[in-house]
């Protein structure tokens, strides 16, 4: 007797990421109750399952969902705002006055819903955000069906959303107590970087993401003056770890006990082998934001010493701010060449462990790869169907290298998160486009008349 | 009384190219006997013209058609075929054995058609090819109405295409004086490298160039061992220059009379700052690959020092065989990006500069800077509309900065080419994408077969 199951998804090509080189023809995933229960030849499919619901893709890639390791996902409402300055006067002149005024509630909801809209679009199906006003993050997610994680900011500073630290720790620990058993969403302690949070908050961070076995997001090692300024304690320095240790911010997080397995560090640019032995040791995971990097002049993540020491790296885009966008194939893609050049060896990060690196290392640093990031009997159905019957798309030699090299986020035709299609022929289904970009064009006048009211003035008083 | 005009283009916003920074809002584009007659507000359109077509796009920038500055158009057939492999393997064991088999006017024909549509659909206007079959090229670019120049290949060795240097010369001849006043082809003598012919026959090409008019298209210190090799004379390497001299190639050019405004040099990863003043003074251009670059580690061409220097920087995709895809964007905004991690500033290469680099220094690395590369009275009509109403492409602050940080090839939605419709809402006129793809299909075939035979020995004697 066939057995009755929510769905069968038939494709022409299945990567399932584990094992690491595998394409499978001509197969079919079979999800019930949110996941996936077979993955097998189509053929047999018939004799084996009755679905309620049948997507037959006949020229199409299924690959499990991007994880997108680093996001400030509420901060699609700046895309483009500002580029081409370095990072200081690119924060102080355009960012921070723009959310100085404008982050609130609601800024965070329709940010977060357009990124989430954006990322669905282009095959993300679970990000790792860090930004103001969780819980309003939250219940964006919740509504257009996009899992994540969602970073509990702690700033060692009043912002909109908190007075300082103890208020910030209080509103995580409420959170993570509410949260603690949602299917889609899970939390993370979100300290912001050594330079915006003292070196004893970061600890108390730690320990906090150690009670509720959640990861410690934060951006580390972005910059070289970062490391610098913390090492010679340049306290003039926006840079500066807030500490008085004379060590660069790894060294300083290795004395702390902050390395740990639950450490999600993002970016990164700047290690020494010293410094990725130590990393190594301590089974942190990194995250590798190449566009934002190599865009904001920060630097290049050694991304292949680091994989050579067993160090897990994922992929992240970082804000719509720096990026501009939140397309993981471009960061991928970006991932293996910039790899290549980086160490002159055309082997480096080739196509199979950058599709591996967007997508289960992602799962592995939010601590959700029992859940998340493969094809595989048992994880959550967080599938994404890559349509290659375009111009730009043939001919295909080899699928996995076409995912990696040739797609872009225009060719994701379906989507499924925790067994629910959440895009259908280039379609949301949860939400209404038009309503997302009413929302997002209403944000706009407000940001745009400010942010020129600002130019104006600067330009009056020079 | 209103002029009588072809046809009227309105947009929100227009993106000349020159002035640099130029963002024209709700202007209109006029278009008459294949030239731009005019650029004006909106409102002025009714009271001068009288069109036989208005195009009124709403929410679009036009900007100029790109310029791939250096493209092999027919290796399109081989898109993915091998991939994350040193050079010199990857040429050896895959793409000149399948070369070797295939290369004929039919696959370039189709290759070239295949890449016309991709290029077409991703916003490019004009490309600067180099490849075996050139007249088969020639008809398949006129057939789909993409504007191009086509290297008349040289080698030191015969090929499916000729027997040696005297019959390319000869072939080479009979084109330019065939080709010498057509409106939308132009022609380039297109000696492969430094190490693929002898410096004596690239001074007969030289000479030839010089003779029609014509830019000399060529390979240049795409790879270190090309430099080294050539400068200490290591014969036995594929990439020694056929020269006596120990000299990098670019001080021999030097030497032989090569360095001219026509030189047009593809890659350039490897310069010196002494290199970088002798191709400045003698006004040569250099085209940069970025993608090609890095995936294949070849290296970083100095963007930033060769603008700063004065010299002319195009940008070009290289082969889908090595990108792998023909996608301008991705390009000009990795030119913009990768320059400013190169140099650790992020004012390197502004969004506005990659802009100019993509469009109108490719027009004057072709000697057509009269003709094409910007949206100026006078010039042909190389247009290209990008969709600005989409989840990916909002809020927009500044249009330059989204055309080169935010946009796909999927957002562009229009392209004229020489003032002719080419692509209408995605669509391409004047070919069938099916008739594309049966094509494509043919081929994929034929070459999967023989690659999989080909890997199938290999391992077998392995």
């Amino acid at each position: 007797m066939p057995q009755p199951v929510d769905l069968v998804i038939f494709a022409s090509h299945v990567i399932p990421v584990v094992p690491t080189h595998a394409v499978l023809r001509d197969h079919a995933v079979v999800v019930h109750e949110s996941r996936i229960v077979d993955v097998l030849p189509r053929a047999e499919v018939a004799a084996k399952y009755e679905p309620v619901q049948v997507k037959d893709l006949a020229d199409h890639i299924l690959i499990p969902g991007f994880v997108n390791g680093h996001s400030h996902a509420a901060m699609n409402l700046l895309r483009g705002l500002s580029d081409d300055k370095p990072l200081c006067d690119w924060l102080m002149e355009d960012v921070w006055p723009a959310e100085g005024k404008f982050v609130n509630p609601d800024f965070v909801r329709d940010g977060v819903t357009h990124a989430a809209a954006e990322m669905i679009r282009s095959g993300t199906t679970c990000c790792n955000d860090m930004y103001f006003f969780p819980e309003d993050a939250i219940h964006a997610l919740e509504k257009i069906g996009l899992r994540g994680v969602i970073g509990q900011i702690v700033l060692q500073f009043p912002s909109a959303y908190g007075s300082g630290p103890e208020d910030y720790f209080a509103k995580a620990r409420a959170l993570l107590d509410k949260y603690k058993d949602h299917e889609t969403i899970r939390l993370s302690v979100a300290p912001h970087a050594p330079y915006t949070v003292s070196e004893d908050n970061i600890v108390v961070a730690d320990a906090l993401a150690k009670e509720y076995g959640v990861p410690l997001h934060i951006h580390l090692h972005e910059t070289l003056p970062e490391c610098e300024d913390s090492l010679h304690q340049n306290k003039q320095s926006m840079n500066c770890h807030i500490s008085a240790e004379k060590l660069r911010p790894v060294a300083n997080f290795q004395r702390l006990g902050l390395l740990s397995e639950r450490l999600v560090a993002a970016h990164m640019t700047q290690l020494t082998d010293e410094e990725i032995a130590m990393v190594a040791a301590a089974k942190s995971h990194v995250v590798h934001c190449p566009s934002s990097n190599l865009k904001l002049a920060s630097g290049i993540c050694p991304v292949t010493k680091l994989l050579a020491n067993g160090v897990n790296v994922a992929i992240g885009t970082d804000s719509a701010a720096s990026n501009n966008s939140l397309n993981m194939f471009n960061e991928m893609k970006l991932a293996a060449i910039v790899a290549k050049v980086d160490t002159m060896e055309s082997t480096s990060v080739p196509a199979a462990v950058a599709l591996q690196m967007a997508t289960l290392n992602g799962a592995r640093a939010l601590g959700l790869e029992k859940e998340i990031g493969s094809l595989e009997v048992g994880k959550r159905a967080d599938i994404v169907a890559i349509a290659c019957d375009n111009i730009e798309m043939i001919p295909m030699y080899d699928a996995i290298s076409h995912v990696v090299y040739v797609a872009g986020r225009e060719n994701v035709s379906d989507v499924w998160i925790n067994g629910k299609q959440v895009l259908s022929e280039r379609k949301l289904t949860t939400v209404t486009e038009s309503d997302i970009k009413s929302q997002v064009r209403q944000w706009f006048g407000q940001i745009r008349d400010f942010h020129d009211e600002l130019q104006q003035k600067k330009q009056a008083s020079s």
